[in-house]
């Protein structure tokens, strides 16, 4: 009897579907031969289902979704604009939703400049790090408020949420996955010098956890700085550790000097194993060029070479990683369909 | 008899000096034959202050520097890790407390990438914005706290604070400033669809101000979107406004694509003339380079340009942005010592 994984699929809007098609195809061939079996429920979540029934996330989606174990999403998120949409915020309600429902402490951007990639950057030099990015805590809390609105006496406050329990285990985590790489080295980024409540917990947690692991080296930058690094010298870079908005942000320049958020994976990861990880491209729904066959779907199929990591598939996840290496080198500004992406990697993954 | 400026020069730490000194030269010739007289106090300020006395900026100070017409900065901060400036925080009880006290609501921050100017993107286009900073709110007005410090209960909080009055005000200089450029388009900034309460007050002020500036057109970016277009399309941006935190990472970032901080200025302006606006380098003290006579003055050389268009004077400010765009157009990867580049600047302010 082959082990049984039930992953909740959302392909959600715009491209997210048409990306996710070819993800659970290159899912279905990396773990051929693989004693596991993948049991797969469709859930229709996003801007066409609030347009439809007018609910984000149920709390019977939630329920449901949970018993899973775990989540691969495409994008979500209507046309921007779109006046229907005005006061849904889908993100919030669905994507932040599933991360602090699911406790998914943990979000993991790998970044890599895979040969053959055009970058930004004149040069870039090795880019090959990954961005430890909490996921439950900081300003994303919604935990603002606002007074008077709509006078000129209004004051709108907005809440960054830092617990020794949530800065510690996201740390600990880190240097885990600094200590399991061949540079071992985490960068701690914040801006301690201005956010001292804030910073002060961050930089005395990493301080002590990393005493924990003394073959990992640590350095910090304030987040300003970071950013300079990203661009001038991100070969410096191995693991950065940050907070939920500085991880935002770190996150879309990170890929946007490898190659673009067309080519970035994340994986929204609870690590203790309580509720069932997420894994979805960086990029968004792209409402613009929905529907026309020519979204790039490789974002979403590494988001499934991470899915197979954390299911303790790391042969299978390496199998869908150099494939997509092997075809990104030769792609060379193609013009292809999702499909024949697809189709590349595919035939890629088997040889 | 010429117009009198009285202006406090903070020339700080480190490379701090070096620059101010060639600033100053800068400055004193770029007034020559206008009606102008500048009158100088210079306040010592900064780490080496602090180890001395203790203090980082008394009440004294501030009454006297609050008397002036306006303050030209080098740097501020000591050695990084130096253990006596452990508790000191320089930057927050200097740097931001000039600019709360003296509100500088508008942290004023051009980017140009000058003819010559090699910068890390391998096909930057032109760059020629200004970012548009809020300088008194947001997370940096130090309402953070904690509690139960060092145990595994503790929570620390930063409490990011937006008002109409602080939000209106600088909103409206951003479109004063836009509407005077040639591109007229101001792109905010923010990331509304989760700091939902301050970025609801920021979008319905935006919104709001464009109605006056109908010439000027509007765009939005979330601020990890804004990151990847800056290093991607940066030419696509002519006027930036946004929050305190955000123009804190977007300028840094804005900066090392056109040619690094090395080239940077700032202004700390109060609009209203009530308090003496404040005009620095966007680069810190560098206590690595301090001392040899290496560092670059180009920047606080710039920041007398904005000091001068402040004043007033945008012939004088024009004569110094030519002489700085002249010298760096030929500067081409020479080793200059600071002096060399306050000459060869100086050389051409007066020609
Ligand atoms: C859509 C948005 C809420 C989300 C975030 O801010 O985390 C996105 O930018 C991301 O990085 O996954
Ligand atoms: C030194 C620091 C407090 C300051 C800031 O965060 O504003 C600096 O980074 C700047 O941009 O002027």
């Amino acid at each position: 009897m082959p082990r049984t994984v039930r992953l909740a699929v959302i392909p959600g809007d715009g491209i997210g579907p048409e990306v996710v098609e070819q993800a659970l195809r290159a899912l279905d061939s990396a773990i051929a031969g693989e004693d596991v079996a993948i049991e797969r429920t469709e859930f229709s979540l996003g801007a066409a289902r609030y347009l439809e029934t007018g609910d984000v996330l149920t709390d019977a989606d939630l329920t449901s979704i949970a018993g899973h174990d775990a989540i691969l999403l495409g994008a979500v998120g209507g046309k921007p604009g779109d006046p229907r949409l005005a006061g849904a915020n889908i993100e919030r309600g669905l994507l932040l939703r599933l991360r602090f429902s699911l406790d998914h402490y943990v979000n993991l951007r790998p970044s890599v400049l895979y040969p053959g990639v055009a970058s930004p950057l004149a040069d870039p030099g090795e880019v090959d790090f990954v961005v430890v990015r909490e996921g439950t805590e900081g300003p994303y809390v919604g935990n603002g408020g606002a007074i008077r609105v709509g006078t000129p006496a209004e004051v709108a406050n907005e809440v960054s949420v830092n617990t020794a329990y949530g800065v510690e285990r996201v740390v600990r985590h880190a240097f885990r996955v600094a200590s399991a790489r061949d540079r071992k080295k985490v960068t701690f980024v914040h801006k301690t010098n201005v956010l001292v409540f804030a910073g002060s917990l961050w930089k005395r947690t990493v301080d002590r956890i990393a005493e924990e692991f003394p073959e990992v080296s640590v350095d910090y930058l304030h987040v300003d700085a970071a950013t300079i690094f990203l661009v001038t010298d991100p070969a410096r870079f191995d693991v950065i550790v940050t907070d939920n908005l500085f991880g935002d942000i770190l996150t879309d320049l990170a890929a946007a000097i490898s190659g673009g958020i067309g080519l970035a994976a994340s994986g929204n990861i609870n690590p203790d194993g309580r509720y069932p990880s997420m894994f979805e491209p960086v990029h968004g729904s792209a409402p613009d060029i929905a529907g026309k066959g020519i979204a790039d779907p490789t974002a979403a199929i590494l988001s499934v070479a991470l899915l197979l990591d954390h299911l303790g598939l790391p042969e299978a996840a390496g199998r869908v990683q150099r494939a997509v290496a092997a075809d990104i080198a030769e792609r060379a500004g193609a013009q292809r369909s999702t499909s024949e992406v697809g189709d590349a990697i595919l035939g890629r993954i088997g040889a």
